[in-house]
Protein backbone atom coordinates (compact mmCIF):
# COMPACT_ATOMS: atom_id res chain seq x y z
CA UNK A 1 0.00 0.00 0.00
CA UNK A 2 1.45 3.63 -1.17
CA UNK A 3 2.21 5.80 2.05
CA UNK A 4 -0.08 8.32 2.68
CA UNK A 5 1.20 11.92 1.37
CA UNK A 6 0.49 15.10 3.66
CA UNK A 7 -1.79 16.72 1.34
CA UNK A 8 -1.91 20.59 0.94
CA UNK A 9 -5.58 21.34 1.84
CA UNK A 10 -8.17 19.67 3.52
CA UNK A 11 -12.08 20.11 3.87
CA UNK A 12 -13.07 19.62 7.37
CA UNK A 13 -16.48 19.64 9.25
CA UNK A 14 -17.99 20.07 13.21
CA UNK A 15 -21.45 19.14 13.61
CA UNK A 16 -23.59 21.20 16.09
CA UNK A 17 -26.62 18.75 17.36
CA UNK A 18 -28.85 18.50 20.48
CA UNK A 19 -29.33 15.64 21.80
CA UNK A 20 -32.45 13.81 23.17
CA UNK A 21 -32.90 10.59 25.67
CA UNK A 22 -33.40 8.94 22.56
CA UNK A 23 -30.63 7.01 21.69
CA UNK A 24 -30.97 5.74 18.29
CA UNK A 25 -32.52 9.37 16.97
CA UNK A 26 -29.27 10.57 18.10
CA UNK A 27 -27.51 8.26 16.36
CA UNK A 28 -29.51 8.43 13.13
CA UNK A 29 -29.54 12.52 13.16
CA UNK A 30 -25.48 12.24 13.47
CA UNK A 31 -25.52 9.61 10.13
CA UNK A 32 -27.68 12.07 8.57
CA UNK A 33 -25.65 15.43 9.44
CA UNK A 34 -22.17 12.74 8.33
CA UNK A 35 -23.94 12.44 5.01
CA UNK A 36 -25.10 16.10 4.33
CA UNK A 37 -21.25 17.40 5.29
CA UNK A 38 -19.50 14.82 3.16
CA UNK A 39 -22.18 15.90 0.26
CA UNK A 40 -20.85 19.16 0.53
CA UNK A 41 -17.57 18.30 0.59
CA UNK A 42 -16.34 17.52 3.83
CA UNK A 43 -13.43 14.80 4.11
CA UNK A 44 -12.92 15.06 7.88
CA UNK A 45 -16.29 15.53 9.55
CA UNK A 46 -16.20 15.59 13.49
CA UNK A 47 -19.41 15.17 15.76
CA UNK A 48 -19.36 16.17 19.29
CA UNK A 49 -18.41 14.53 22.43
CA UNK A 50 -20.90 11.39 23.58
CA UNK A 51 -23.23 12.24 20.97
CA UNK A 52 -24.77 8.74 21.46
CA UNK A 53 -26.82 10.56 24.44
CA UNK A 54 -27.78 13.47 26.84
CA UNK A 55 -24.78 14.64 29.05
CA UNK A 56 -25.20 12.50 31.50
CA UNK A 57 -22.21 13.62 33.17
CA UNK A 58 -24.80 16.07 34.51
CA UNK A 59 -25.46 13.66 37.57
CA UNK A 60 -23.54 10.90 39.37
CA UNK A 61 -26.13 8.01 38.93
CA UNK A 62 -24.88 3.90 38.15
CA UNK A 63 -27.31 3.67 35.30
CA UNK A 64 -25.47 5.54 32.87
CA UNK A 65 -22.54 3.39 33.56
CA UNK A 66 -24.67 0.53 31.27
CA UNK A 67 -24.20 2.95 27.89
CA UNK A 68 -20.26 1.86 27.85
CA UNK A 69 -18.96 -1.12 25.88
CA UNK A 70 -15.57 -2.65 25.13
CA UNK A 71 -14.06 -1.21 21.65
CA UNK A 72 -14.40 -4.43 20.04
CA UNK A 73 -17.78 -5.46 20.75
CA UNK A 74 -19.76 -1.38 20.22
CA UNK A 75 -23.45 -1.09 19.70
CA UNK A 76 -22.63 1.90 17.02
CA UNK A 77 -19.02 2.13 16.14
CA UNK A 78 -19.16 -0.50 13.33
CA UNK A 79 -22.47 1.56 11.64
CA UNK A 80 -19.61 4.59 11.33
CA UNK A 81 -17.09 2.38 10.04
CA UNK A 82 -19.27 1.30 7.42
CA UNK A 83 -20.31 4.71 6.85
CA UNK A 84 -16.73 6.06 6.45
CA UNK A 85 -15.88 3.64 3.84
CA UNK A 86 -19.14 4.38 1.87
CA UNK A 87 -18.62 8.01 1.96
CA UNK A 88 -14.78 7.71 1.91
CA UNK A 89 -14.38 10.19 5.04
CA UNK A 90 -12.35 10.63 7.92
CA UNK A 91 -14.74 10.21 11.21
CA UNK A 92 -13.66 10.71 14.83
CA UNK A 93 -16.33 9.05 17.09
CA UNK A 94 -16.56 9.64 20.61
CA UNK A 95 -17.91 7.13 23.11
CA UNK A 96 -18.31 5.71 26.44
CA UNK A 97 -15.67 2.97 26.77
CA UNK A 98 -15.54 -0.09 29.35
CA UNK A 99 -12.21 -1.85 29.26
CA UNK A 100 -11.65 -4.56 31.86
CA UNK A 101 -13.62 -2.93 34.94
CA UNK A 102 -12.71 0.20 33.76
CA UNK A 103 -14.50 3.31 31.91
CA UNK A 104 -13.16 5.87 29.68
CA UNK A 105 -14.45 9.07 27.91
CA UNK A 106 -12.54 7.55 24.75
CA UNK A 107 -12.29 8.44 20.85
CA UNK A 108 -11.61 6.17 18.08
CA UNK A 109 -10.14 7.61 14.71
CA UNK A 110 -12.07 6.04 11.77
CA UNK A 111 -10.18 5.96 8.65
CA UNK A 112 -11.47 6.87 4.89
CA UNK A 113 -11.66 3.05 4.22
CA UNK A 114 -13.49 2.05 7.61
CA UNK A 115 -9.97 1.17 9.40
CA UNK A 116 -9.96 1.99 13.09
CA UNK A 117 -6.69 3.86 13.20
CA UNK A 118 -6.51 3.56 17.12
CA UNK A 119 -8.19 4.52 20.24
CA UNK A 120 -7.65 7.31 22.49
CA UNK A 121 -8.73 7.73 26.31
CA UNK A 122 -9.74 11.59 27.40
CA UNK A 123 -6.52 12.28 29.47
CA UNK A 124 -7.85 15.54 31.91
CA UNK A 125 -11.26 14.97 33.34
CA UNK A 126 -13.00 17.65 34.88
CA UNK A 127 -15.07 17.52 38.28
CA UNK A 128 -17.58 19.94 39.02
CA UNK A 129 -21.34 20.97 39.65
CA UNK A 130 -22.85 19.84 35.77
CA UNK A 131 -19.94 18.15 34.94
CA UNK A 132 -19.43 14.88 37.08
CA UNK A 133 -16.84 13.04 34.94
CA UNK A 134 -14.46 11.41 37.68
CA UNK A 135 -17.64 9.96 38.81
CA UNK A 136 -17.72 7.88 35.75
CA UNK A 137 -14.30 8.26 34.05
CA UNK A 138 -10.71 6.53 34.80
CA UNK A 139 -8.62 9.15 33.59
CA UNK A 140 -7.08 8.20 30.12
CA UNK A 141 -3.89 6.07 30.04
CA UNK A 142 -3.05 5.89 26.16
CA UNK A 143 -1.25 9.29 25.82
CA UNK A 144 -1.90 12.03 23.32
CA UNK A 145 -2.99 10.34 19.87
CA UNK A 146 -1.28 11.88 16.46
CA UNK A 147 -3.53 9.86 13.62
CA UNK A 148 -1.91 9.42 9.61
CA UNK A 149 -5.55 9.38 7.75
CA UNK A 150 -6.08 9.94 4.19
CA UNK A 151 -6.48 13.34 4.67
CA UNK A 152 -3.64 14.52 6.72
CA UNK A 153 -2.17 14.14 10.25
CA UNK A 154 -5.32 14.63 12.76
CA UNK A 155 -4.63 15.65 16.19
CA UNK A 156 -7.46 14.51 18.69
CA UNK A 157 -8.34 15.83 22.32
CA UNK A 158 -11.48 15.20 24.10
CA UNK A 159 -13.28 18.50 25.75
CA UNK A 160 -11.62 19.65 28.99
CA UNK A 161 -8.37 18.71 26.98
CA UNK A 162 -9.11 21.55 24.95
CA UNK A 163 -8.10 24.15 27.84
CA UNK A 164 -4.57 21.95 28.17
CA UNK A 165 -1.77 23.71 26.14
CA UNK A 166 -0.31 20.65 27.27
CA UNK A 167 -2.35 18.26 25.04
CA UNK A 168 -2.01 20.74 21.97
CA UNK A 169 1.65 21.19 22.15
CA UNK A 170 2.19 17.41 22.62
CA UNK A 171 -0.17 16.64 19.70
CA UNK A 172 1.77 19.02 17.47
CA UNK A 173 5.12 17.46 18.31
CA UNK A 174 3.83 14.59 16.74
CA UNK A 175 3.34 15.46 13.71
CA UNK A 176 -0.19 16.89 13.62
CA UNK A 177 -1.52 18.93 10.75
CA UNK A 178 -4.44 20.69 12.79
CA UNK A 179 -6.35 19.95 15.71
CA UNK A 180 -10.12 18.85 16.72
CA UNK A 181 -11.71 18.97 19.65
CA UNK A 182 -15.27 17.05 20.54
CA UNK A 183 -17.16 19.16 23.09
CA UNK A 184 -20.19 19.13 25.66
CA UNK A 185 -19.66 22.72 27.25
CA UNK A 186 -22.85 24.94 28.59
CA UNK A 187 -24.23 26.91 31.57
CA UNK A 188 -23.16 25.46 34.97
CA UNK A 189 -26.18 25.04 37.13
CA UNK A 190 -23.94 27.02 39.78
CA UNK A 191 -23.20 29.71 37.52
CA UNK A 192 -19.70 29.26 38.18
CA UNK A 193 -18.63 30.01 34.43
CA UNK A 194 -21.13 32.50 33.26
CA UNK A 195 -23.15 32.14 30.21
CA UNK A 196 -21.26 33.72 28.35
CA UNK A 197 -18.07 31.51 29.08
CA UNK A 198 -18.34 30.42 25.48
CA UNK A 199 -15.84 33.17 24.63
CA UNK A 200 -13.78 32.23 27.41
CA UNK A 201 -13.50 29.02 26.04
CA UNK A 202 -13.12 29.42 22.55
CA UNK A 203 -9.85 32.16 23.53
CA UNK A 204 -8.38 28.89 24.99
CA UNK A 205 -7.99 27.66 21.64
CA UNK A 206 -7.34 30.24 19.47
CA UNK A 207 -4.27 30.64 22.33
CA UNK A 208 -3.42 26.79 21.09
CA UNK A 209 -3.80 28.04 17.55
CA UNK A 210 -1.66 30.92 17.46
CA UNK A 211 1.49 29.11 19.58
CA UNK A 212 1.05 26.44 17.55
CA UNK A 213 0.33 27.88 14.75
CA UNK A 214 -2.02 25.54 13.43
CA UNK A 215 -5.94 25.16 12.16
CA UNK A 216 -8.32 23.59 15.09
CA UNK A 217 -11.82 23.06 15.28
CA UNK A 218 -14.31 22.58 17.91
CA UNK A 219 -17.82 20.63 18.04
CA UNK A 220 -19.98 21.23 20.93
CA UNK A 221 -23.31 20.17 21.43
CA UNK A 222 -26.73 22.82 21.34
CA UNK A 223 -30.10 22.52 23.28
CA UNK A 224 -31.25 22.40 27.00
CA UNK A 225 -31.04 19.01 28.53
CA UNK A 226 -32.62 18.10 31.88
CA UNK A 227 -31.09 14.70 33.83
CA UNK A 228 -31.89 13.55 37.44
CA UNK A 229 -34.25 16.89 37.40
CA UNK A 230 -31.00 19.14 36.58
CA UNK A 231 -31.26 21.79 33.65
CA UNK A 232 -27.90 22.39 31.36
CA UNK A 233 -28.29 24.74 28.72
CA UNK A 234 -25.23 23.38 26.36
CA UNK A 235 -23.89 26.87 24.34
CA UNK A 236 -23.13 25.55 21.00
CA UNK A 237 -20.39 27.81 18.93
CA UNK A 238 -18.79 25.43 17.15
CA UNK A 239 -16.02 27.68 15.34
CA UNK A 240 -12.61 26.88 13.37
CA UNK A 241 -9.68 28.83 14.18
CA UNK A 242 -6.91 29.54 11.53
CA UNK A 243 -3.38 29.20 12.02
CA UNK A 244 -2.86 32.99 13.94
CA UNK A 245 -5.58 31.93 16.37
CA UNK A 246 -8.14 33.81 14.07
CA UNK A 247 -11.90 32.65 13.76
CA UNK A 248 -13.00 31.61 10.25
CA UNK A 249 -16.09 29.64 11.08
CA UNK A 250 -18.62 30.03 14.01
CA UNK A 251 -22.17 28.06 14.68
CA UNK A 252 -24.88 30.30 16.98
CA UNK A 253 -25.65 28.61 20.22
CA UNK A 254 -29.02 26.87 18.97
CA UNK A 255 -27.95 26.40 14.91
CA UNK A 256 -27.46 22.48 14.09
CA UNK A 257 -25.98 20.51 11.42
CA UNK A 258 -22.48 21.18 9.48
CA UNK A 259 -19.92 23.72 9.43
CA UNK A 260 -17.41 23.03 6.87
CA UNK A 261 -13.89 25.00 6.14
CA UNK A 262 -10.72 24.15 3.73
CA UNK A 263 -8.02 24.34 5.61
CA UNK A 264 -4.90 25.34 3.78
CA UNK A 265 -2.25 22.90 4.98
CA UNK A 266 0.72 23.88 3.28
CA UNK A 267 0.08 27.40 4.10
CA UNK A 268 0.07 26.76 7.48
CA UNK A 269 3.72 24.43 7.55
CA UNK A 270 5.09 27.03 5.69
CA UNK A 271 4.21 29.82 8.26
CA UNK A 272 4.75 27.73 11.16
CA UNK A 273 8.40 26.66 10.03
CA UNK A 274 8.70 30.73 9.40
CA UNK A 275 7.37 31.99 12.95
CA UNK A 276 9.73 29.69 14.04
CA UNK A 277 8.16 28.79 17.85
CA UNK A 278 9.66 24.67 17.46
CA UNK A 279 12.50 25.61 16.19
CA UNK A 280 13.09 27.69 19.60
CA UNK A 281 11.63 25.84 22.26
CA UNK A 282 13.82 24.88 25.33
CA UNK A 283 12.95 21.38 26.43
CA UNK A 284 15.92 21.57 28.51
CA UNK A 285 14.38 23.81 30.97
CA UNK A 286 10.61 22.38 30.52
CA UNK A 287 11.44 19.90 33.47
CA UNK A 288 8.45 21.93 35.99
CA UNK A 289 5.88 20.79 33.55
CA UNK A 290 6.47 17.08 34.49
CA UNK A 291 5.44 18.28 37.92
CA UNK A 292 1.95 18.97 39.60
CA UNK A 293 3.85 21.27 42.59
CA UNK A 294 6.44 23.13 40.39
CA UNK A 295 8.89 20.91 42.27
CA UNK A 296 8.33 17.28 42.67
CA UNK A 297 8.76 15.41 39.21
CA UNK A 298 5.88 13.06 38.35
CA UNK A 299 6.65 10.11 35.65
CA UNK A 300 6.13 6.79 34.63
CA UNK B 1 11.93 39.82 58.68
CA UNK B 2 8.11 39.30 58.66
CA UNK B 3 7.48 37.12 55.48
CA UNK B 4 5.38 38.51 52.77
CA UNK B 5 1.87 37.75 52.66
CA UNK B 6 -0.05 37.28 49.05
CA UNK B 7 -2.00 40.45 48.54
CA UNK B 8 -5.71 40.28 47.57
CA UNK B 9 -4.70 43.13 45.71
CA UNK B 10 -2.14 44.97 43.46
CA UNK B 11 -2.11 47.30 41.13
CA UNK B 12 0.14 47.11 38.10
CA UNK B 13 1.42 49.15 35.28
CA UNK B 14 2.75 48.87 32.28
CA UNK B 15 3.86 51.27 30.51
CA UNK B 16 4.79 51.89 26.36
CA UNK B 17 7.17 54.86 24.80
CA UNK B 18 9.05 54.93 22.03
CA UNK B 19 13.08 54.98 22.21
CA UNK B 20 15.46 57.16 20.62
CA UNK B 21 18.97 56.71 19.61
CA UNK B 22 19.73 58.97 23.10
CA UNK B 23 19.85 56.79 25.56
CA UNK B 24 20.05 58.81 28.65
CA UNK B 25 16.93 60.15 27.17
CA UNK B 26 15.18 57.17 26.94
CA UNK B 27 16.57 56.20 30.42
CA UNK B 28 15.44 59.35 31.79
CA UNK B 29 11.56 59.31 30.25
CA UNK B 30 11.08 55.84 31.66
CA UNK B 31 12.18 57.03 35.13
CA UNK B 32 9.65 59.81 34.73
CA UNK B 33 6.66 57.37 33.44
CA UNK B 34 7.54 55.22 36.26
CA UNK B 35 7.14 58.25 38.94
CA UNK B 36 3.88 58.75 37.15
CA UNK B 37 2.85 55.22 37.37
CA UNK B 38 3.80 55.45 41.14
CA UNK B 39 1.47 58.88 41.46
CA UNK B 40 -1.29 56.98 39.55
CA UNK B 41 -1.23 54.48 42.33
CA UNK B 42 0.61 51.42 40.81
CA UNK B 43 2.19 49.00 42.75
CA UNK B 44 4.49 46.45 40.00
CA UNK B 45 5.75 48.84 37.53
CA UNK B 46 6.77 47.45 33.76
CA UNK B 47 8.87 49.07 31.46
CA UNK B 48 9.13 47.47 27.74
CA UNK B 49 12.12 44.86 26.63
CA UNK B 50 15.14 46.92 26.23
CA UNK B 51 14.24 49.96 27.08
CA UNK B 52 17.70 51.92 26.91
CA UNK B 53 17.95 51.50 23.20
CA UNK B 54 16.77 51.52 20.28
CA UNK B 55 15.80 47.50 19.18
CA UNK B 56 19.40 47.02 18.32
CA UNK B 57 18.30 43.66 16.60
CA UNK B 58 17.18 44.69 13.58
CA UNK B 59 20.44 44.62 12.35
CA UNK B 60 23.36 42.24 13.44
CA UNK B 61 25.99 44.95 14.05
CA UNK B 62 29.21 44.09 16.21
CA UNK B 63 29.16 47.76 18.20
CA UNK B 64 25.92 46.78 19.67
CA UNK B 65 27.38 43.97 21.96
CA UNK B 66 29.18 47.23 23.89
CA UNK B 67 25.14 47.93 25.06
CA UNK B 68 25.86 45.19 27.45
CA UNK B 69 26.96 44.89 31.33
CA UNK B 70 27.63 42.39 34.05
CA UNK B 71 24.81 42.49 36.22
CA UNK B 72 26.79 43.94 39.53
CA UNK B 73 28.55 46.55 37.43
CA UNK B 74 25.58 48.12 35.74
CA UNK B 75 25.41 51.62 34.52
CA UNK B 76 21.70 52.07 34.78
CA UNK B 77 20.21 49.53 37.14
CA UNK B 78 21.49 51.23 40.42
CA UNK B 79 19.21 53.98 39.25
CA UNK B 80 16.45 52.02 38.88
CA UNK B 81 17.10 50.11 42.58
CA UNK B 82 16.75 53.91 44.44
CA UNK B 83 13.88 54.35 41.99
CA UNK B 84 11.92 51.31 43.34
CA UNK B 85 12.86 52.39 47.18
CA UNK B 86 12.32 55.90 47.00
CA UNK B 87 8.24 55.23 45.79
CA UNK B 88 8.03 52.00 47.19
CA UNK B 89 7.36 50.05 44.06
CA UNK B 90 8.53 46.95 42.29
CA UNK B 91 10.52 47.34 38.77
CA UNK B 92 11.55 43.98 36.85
CA UNK B 93 13.76 45.45 34.77
CA UNK B 94 14.96 44.11 30.97
CA UNK B 95 18.45 45.15 30.14
CA UNK B 96 21.26 43.45 27.80
CA UNK B 97 23.77 41.80 30.24
CA UNK B 98 27.18 40.19 29.82
CA UNK B 99 28.44 37.08 31.72
CA UNK B 100 32.01 36.24 31.28
CA UNK B 101 32.10 36.31 27.01
CA UNK B 102 28.13 35.05 26.80
CA UNK B 103 25.36 37.89 26.69
CA UNK B 104 22.07 37.59 27.80
CA UNK B 105 18.49 39.32 26.80
CA UNK B 106 17.91 39.47 30.48
CA UNK B 107 15.76 41.03 33.29
CA UNK B 108 16.23 41.79 36.85
CA UNK B 109 13.12 42.32 39.54
CA UNK B 110 14.04 45.12 42.16
CA UNK B 111 11.58 44.51 45.11
CA UNK B 112 9.73 47.74 46.34
CA UNK B 113 12.62 48.23 48.54
CA UNK B 114 15.52 48.57 46.75
CA UNK B 115 17.19 44.43 46.72
CA UNK B 116 17.80 43.05 43.60
CA UNK B 117 15.75 39.69 44.10
CA UNK B 118 16.76 37.48 41.15
CA UNK B 119 17.91 37.78 37.51
CA UNK B 120 15.83 35.98 34.77
CA UNK B 121 17.54 35.37 30.93
CA UNK B 122 15.17 35.17 27.75
CA UNK B 123 14.75 31.14 27.21
CA UNK B 124 13.22 31.76 23.91
CA UNK B 125 15.47 33.48 21.58
CA UNK B 126 13.99 34.71 17.68
CA UNK B 127 15.60 34.77 14.62
CA UNK B 128 14.34 35.82 11.40
CA UNK B 129 13.62 39.63 9.49
CA UNK B 130 13.92 42.96 12.09
CA UNK B 131 14.51 39.87 15.28
CA UNK B 132 18.19 38.70 14.70
CA UNK B 133 18.32 38.05 18.19
CA UNK B 134 20.70 34.64 17.93
CA UNK B 135 23.27 36.89 16.31
CA UNK B 136 23.71 38.78 20.04
CA UNK B 137 22.17 36.92 22.85
CA UNK B 138 22.58 33.36 24.15
CA UNK B 139 20.16 31.65 25.05
CA UNK B 140 18.96 31.90 28.55
CA UNK B 141 20.58 29.25 31.53
CA UNK B 142 18.32 30.14 34.60
CA UNK B 143 15.09 28.76 33.54
CA UNK B 144 11.85 30.42 34.65
CA UNK B 145 11.48 32.63 37.28
CA UNK B 146 9.06 34.01 40.07
CA UNK B 147 10.30 36.22 42.40
CA UNK B 148 8.39 36.89 45.77
CA UNK B 149 7.75 40.97 45.47
CA UNK B 150 6.18 42.94 48.49
CA UNK B 151 3.30 43.10 45.90
CA UNK B 152 2.91 39.30 45.41
CA UNK B 153 4.63 36.89 43.31
CA UNK B 154 5.43 38.22 40.09
CA UNK B 155 6.57 35.93 37.11
CA UNK B 156 8.10 37.69 34.40
CA UNK B 157 9.02 36.20 30.68
CA UNK B 158 10.57 38.03 27.88
CA UNK B 159 8.95 39.18 24.63
CA UNK B 160 9.13 36.02 22.36
CA UNK B 161 8.48 33.66 25.50
CA UNK B 162 5.10 35.32 25.62
CA UNK B 163 4.34 32.72 22.81
CA UNK B 164 5.38 29.99 24.53
CA UNK B 165 2.27 28.49 26.89
CA UNK B 166 5.34 26.59 28.37
CA UNK B 167 6.78 29.44 30.01
CA UNK B 168 3.49 30.60 31.22
CA UNK B 169 2.57 27.40 32.75
CA UNK B 170 5.65 26.98 34.18
CA UNK B 171 5.85 30.27 36.10
CA UNK B 172 2.30 29.26 37.17
CA UNK B 173 3.25 26.19 38.51
CA UNK B 174 6.06 28.16 40.34
CA UNK B 175 2.97 29.60 41.93
CA UNK B 176 3.27 33.02 40.23
CA UNK B 177 -0.22 35.28 41.33
CA UNK B 178 0.36 37.14 38.07
CA UNK B 179 2.33 37.18 34.35
CA UNK B 180 4.05 39.85 32.92
CA UNK B 181 6.12 40.22 29.85
CA UNK B 182 8.19 43.15 28.67
CA UNK B 183 8.38 43.43 24.64
CA UNK B 184 9.56 44.62 21.55
CA UNK B 185 7.19 43.70 18.43
CA UNK B 186 5.97 45.71 15.33
CA UNK B 187 5.52 45.02 11.65
CA UNK B 188 8.71 43.42 9.82
CA UNK B 189 10.04 44.23 6.97
CA UNK B 190 9.55 41.34 4.58
CA UNK B 191 5.96 41.52 5.63
CA UNK B 192 5.98 37.99 7.50
CA UNK B 193 3.66 38.82 9.80
CA UNK B 194 1.15 41.91 8.87
CA UNK B 195 0.95 45.15 10.18
CA UNK B 196 -1.92 43.50 12.30
CA UNK B 197 -0.12 40.61 14.09
CA UNK B 198 -0.70 42.51 17.14
CA UNK B 199 -3.63 40.86 17.58
CA UNK B 200 -1.89 37.09 17.08
CA UNK B 201 0.23 38.29 19.70
CA UNK B 202 -2.52 39.43 22.25
CA UNK B 203 -4.01 36.40 21.45
CA UNK B 204 -1.42 34.05 22.58
CA UNK B 205 -1.19 35.94 26.09
CA UNK B 206 -4.93 35.81 26.17
CA UNK B 207 -4.75 31.73 25.69
CA UNK B 208 -2.47 31.58 28.76
CA UNK B 209 -4.05 33.86 31.03
CA UNK B 210 -7.01 31.46 30.14
CA UNK B 211 -5.46 28.06 30.20
CA UNK B 212 -4.23 29.30 33.70
CA UNK B 213 -6.87 31.23 35.16
CA UNK B 214 -4.15 34.51 35.66
CA UNK B 215 -4.18 38.03 35.37
CA UNK B 216 -1.35 38.90 32.49
CA UNK B 217 0.31 42.17 31.56
CA UNK B 218 2.28 42.93 28.54
CA UNK B 219 4.74 46.26 27.78
CA UNK B 220 5.23 46.66 23.96
CA UNK B 221 7.65 49.85 22.98
CA UNK B 222 5.73 52.27 20.24
CA UNK B 223 6.79 54.48 17.28
CA UNK B 224 9.12 54.42 14.18
CA UNK B 225 13.02 52.78 14.63
CA UNK B 226 15.96 52.90 11.85
CA UNK B 227 18.83 51.00 12.69
CA UNK B 228 21.51 50.32 9.72
CA UNK B 229 18.83 51.91 7.29
CA UNK B 230 16.12 49.47 7.92
CA UNK B 231 13.09 51.12 8.86
CA UNK B 232 10.85 49.27 11.61
CA UNK B 233 7.11 49.74 12.78
CA UNK B 234 6.56 49.29 16.54
CA UNK B 235 3.38 48.87 17.36
CA UNK B 236 2.33 49.69 21.05
CA UNK B 237 -1.16 48.00 21.76
CA UNK B 238 0.34 46.97 25.24
CA UNK B 239 -2.66 44.92 26.87
CA UNK B 240 -3.69 43.93 30.25
CA UNK B 241 -6.14 40.50 29.98
CA UNK B 242 -7.78 39.08 33.22
CA UNK B 243 -8.33 35.07 34.30
CA UNK B 244 -10.58 34.71 31.91
CA UNK B 245 -8.54 35.75 28.95
CA UNK B 246 -10.88 39.54 28.38
CA UNK B 247 -8.85 42.39 27.59
CA UNK B 248 -8.93 44.90 30.67
CA UNK B 249 -7.32 47.37 29.29
CA UNK B 250 -4.98 48.39 26.19
CA UNK B 251 -3.13 51.53 24.67
CA UNK B 252 -3.54 52.47 20.96
CA UNK B 253 -0.64 51.82 18.63
CA UNK B 254 1.37 55.34 19.37
CA UNK B 255 0.29 56.38 22.85
CA UNK B 256 2.67 56.55 25.15
CA UNK B 257 2.53 56.39 29.13
CA UNK B 258 1.65 53.71 31.40
CA UNK B 259 -1.54 51.91 31.05
CA UNK B 260 -3.11 50.97 35.16
CA UNK B 261 -5.54 48.59 36.29
CA UNK B 262 -5.81 46.90 39.63
CA UNK B 263 -5.66 42.58 39.90
CA UNK B 264 -8.13 41.04 41.96
CA UNK B 265 -5.82 38.08 43.06
CA UNK B 266 -7.94 36.66 45.35
CA UNK B 267 -10.70 36.32 43.12
CA UNK B 268 -8.38 34.96 40.48
CA UNK B 269 -7.02 32.40 43.05
CA UNK B 270 -10.88 31.21 43.93
CA UNK B 271 -11.78 30.78 40.20
CA UNK B 272 -7.76 29.19 39.60
CA UNK B 273 -8.89 26.65 42.16
CA UNK B 274 -12.71 26.50 41.02
CA UNK B 275 -11.63 25.44 37.76
CA UNK B 276 -9.89 22.86 38.35
CA UNK B 277 -7.01 23.44 35.25
CA UNK B 278 -4.33 22.50 38.03
CA UNK B 279 -5.89 19.80 39.57
CA UNK B 280 -6.56 17.59 36.25
CA UNK B 281 -3.01 17.93 34.90
CA UNK B 282 -1.65 14.72 33.92
CA UNK B 283 2.37 15.05 34.10
CA UNK B 284 2.70 11.36 34.15
CA UNK B 285 1.63 11.58 30.08
CA UNK B 286 3.50 15.07 29.55
CA UNK B 287 6.48 13.71 28.78
CA UNK B 288 7.02 14.00 25.33
CA UNK B 289 7.17 18.11 26.24
CA UNK B 290 10.81 17.48 26.75
CA UNK B 291 11.60 16.76 23.25
CA UNK B 292 11.84 18.87 20.51
CA UNK B 293 11.01 16.13 17.89
CA UNK B 294 8.35 14.67 19.69
CA UNK B 295 10.41 11.49 20.62
CA UNK B 296 13.90 12.28 21.64
CA UNK B 297 14.09 13.23 25.31
CA UNK B 298 16.34 16.68 25.70
CA UNK B 299 16.92 16.99 29.31
CA UNK B 300 20.41 18.47 31.53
Amino acid sequence: MQPYRTPNQVTVAVIQMHMSSDLSDNINRAVAYVRQAAQQGAQVILLPELFENLYFCQVEEETYFGLAHPLDAHPFIPQFQDLARELGVVLPVSYFEKSGQAHYNSLVCIDADGTLLGNYRKTHIPDGPGYEEKYYFNGGDTGFKVWQTRFGRVGVGICWDQWYPESARIMMLQGADFLMYPTAIGSEPEGVLSPNSYQMWQRAMQGHAVSNSTYIAAANRTGIETVGGLEQTYYGHSFMADYRGELIGELGETQEGPLLHTFDLAEARKFRAGMGFFRDRRPELYGPLLTLDGKTRVER
